[in-house]
């Protein structure tokens, strides 16, 4: 075994410890530990922005780019920020405890309850601010995280989670509970993604790269998270001033998130009133978006516009780049997606209830809007009043996920000495 | 692309496609198929006892044990009972359709609805019967289903699978519903492994060295089931006979399946009085079980006893043989269980509520019993009506898995043009 290994088995037995404190933490004890924390956060606001500037020099020199290097720019406002939120998951409902129970004409009571997963792993990109929700959010649900956050964020995040562990140990709480791999060798993280028996489940929170080289290289069970292959379908019978509205919201609003379009499509029957006034409006929206033609797209728009590839439709841009596709039927739309998507969101603009069944029922995704932006995919848009990401899997957990599903389920069977 | 994988890949193209159509298909629908096909295996009774004849046959001439045998040989009531079984699926209610739904203050409307996952494969070993439980569970929940039994029961297998096709048929339903990979080329069980985008879950349904190999060489999603190291902790309070005949039922009355027990651990205060009475029980008991004790045991008992070595302690036995520890607190017994059980069953037997509290919260098992034995870990059991298997992991499912455990979510939004 090598000595990184080593080094993180050391830390993963602190935290499966560590896990099993929480699993019988009271809801108050979680609650006040978080509170505690926030109060941490905003009081050391000074030595957190110090760390942060040490981060920010670096990165200055190794010439990262500046949208990057704003995410990860801390000030005292987004400090406090970052405190209220975790003041919220305080006051959110605590996902554990019983589900339901009932009793067997053997006179068996079967509880089933809402329990801790165990030990979460979480790999994120630059922003710090995930550093303190990731850590809330496990910790409100009873689990005991390992982040890994990126490199970019190092002096940042050993910063947040010294502070959120103080806090934590002032409250009583066990080490363990939150903890962080400080080392940025990035072999940390494939050990990470292979410690069957310690962790209980790893979630990759980032970029498309990020998720598939942790879905290729992890043994211990992972929820795929985030890409977003979205598309527009506008029906027939579309009101053509609502589709425009969601176009523009759902692929400009803001393009580089997993929630917004990528693709549009238009039924043949109204793709020559439609394509003209989308066209126009997003060229008025003033973001410059660039629009990829099929064939009859580029009939009805005119010849300026770039023919789209096969390799365009399985493009998430997130950018300001809409391809666009004229379909004949409702059921060739649904091909096109369920062949391209990456199951996430998909949009139907449409008056007809029936044409809306349709396309939700046979659409492979998490979330299928009619008559609404795909950019509403989201834990507090939902009402979970919280986000860990989105899943795009259908196992355990599908679309926003909240504290309830970072949770697993338990019997608890009580008898009398019944046997069989 | 080998031609095993094309095969496969044709295969599951009309699984794929045959989904499409199951998540339309209404539970009358359904239901009428699933009583259509169990009629029809009772009016094929002589075809179908005619190849099971012809398994029996080669597995007589290949030397296969008599109580494989046993499990392999179908005879009328045999048949009978597979076809009650259908019909009793049937009258099952569907786990598909509208989970809950809310309207958030945008007006926009969110339903979350049970869907179903869509195409499962199902690898298995001897025994036919499994053929048509697995069909008729995932049919009721909407899903297709590639079944991949085992070699010895081939041609029962295929005709059993030839029958239900042609009565789900004579109801309007699409080939692909039901597919049986028909060669026993052990190279289609890897390919069907690693079907991503074709296969949505896999679930192995049988001995250890089938489930491990499955979780070793599947990318596709997969429900772990079945491996059982169950443990009875008798505490210093327990009642001795209910004790006794707990232990006496756990470990006797079907020590082959995965919620018998396989180690008894005995609190050090009770063990002088309890351990004498459940070694002449286990004696009378005429199974002639073996005892293997830890030191502590073999001063109490005798010193024939053989001694128990960690090895021991990590066995499924799945026989008359018991692994007996005395342990000095309850905290010891949590840790011991957790060190080596497999998150199946776990019973303690005690009169005290803070002990039974205790030990439930702290041991990471699926289902933990009070004073009750661990065989009633099974979806009948539990009054679900039905059991695809026992899910030891902690996402998706744990524990029996009924028809809700076939089932995804998916989230239908609806608006009025609603942005962000």
């Amino acid at each position: 075994m090598n000595s990184i290994r080593e080094n993180l088995i050391a830390l993963a037995e602190k935290s499966r410890s560590a896990a099993g404190f929480l699993v019988s933490a009271t809801t108050g004890m979680k609650d006040a530990a978080l509170l505690a924390a926030a109060d941490a956060l905003e009081k050391n606001c000074d030595l957190i922005l110090k760390e942060n500037a040490r981060d920010l020099a670096l990165s200055d020199e190794n010439g990262v780019r500046p949208a990057m290097i704003d995410r990860l720019t801390l000030n005292r406002t987004r400090i406090e920020g970052i405190a209220e939120s975790m003041r919220k998951v305080s006051r959110l409902p605590d996902p554990t405890g019983l589900s339901d129970g009932w009793t067997r004409p053997n006179g068996l009571y079967i509880e089933r309850r809402r329990v801790p997963i165990g030990v979460i792993g979480i790999i994120y990109e630059a922003r710090p601010n995930v550093t303190a929700d990731a850590a809330s959010l496990c910790l409100k649900s009873g689990n005991a995280v390992i982040l890994r956050g990126g490199k970019d964020a190092l002096y940042s995040n050993i910063a947040i989670v010294r502070v959120i562990n103080e806090a934590l140990a002032s409250c009583g709480f066990p080490d363990g509970c939150v903890s962080l791999i400080e080392s940025p060798d990035r072999a940390y993280t494939n050990e990470l993604l292979t410690l069957d028996g310690y962790v209980d489940l790893v979630i990759p929170r980032g970029g498309k790269g990020l998720i598939s080289a942790v879905k290729k290289n992890a043994t211990v069970p992972v929820i795929e998270t985030g890409a977003g292959n979205c598309h527009l379908y506008v029906h027939s019978d579309a009101n053509i001033e609502m589709a425009t509205n969601i176009l523009i919201n759902a692929k400009t609003q803001r393009p580089s998130v997993c929630n917004a379009i990528e693709t549009l499509l238009v039924h043949r029957d109204i793709a020559s009133s439609f394509l003209p006034v989308a066209s126009l409006a997003l060229k008025e929206e003033g973001h410059g978006t660039r629009l990829l033609g099929c064939p009859e797209t580029r009939r009805i728009l005119g010849n300026e516009i770039a023919p789209a590839t096969e390799e365009d439709y399985m493009t998430e841009f997130d950018d300001y780049i809409l391809a666009v596709k004229v379909v004949d039927s409702l059921e060739e739309a649904v091909e096109h997606i369920n062949r391209y998507n990456t199951h996430h969101s998909e949009i139907i603009v449409t008056d007809s209830i029936d044409a809306s069944r349709r396309f939700s029922t046979a659409v492979d995704a998490a979330c299928v809007y009619t008559n609404a932006s795909s950019r509403f995919t989201d834990g507090e848009e939902f009402g979970f009043g919280a986000e860990i990401g989105i899943s795009t899997q259908k196992l355990h957990a599908r679309g926003p996920m909240g504290l309830n599903e970072l949770t697993s389920i338990k019997y608890f069977i009580s008898g009398q000495g019944q046997v069989r």
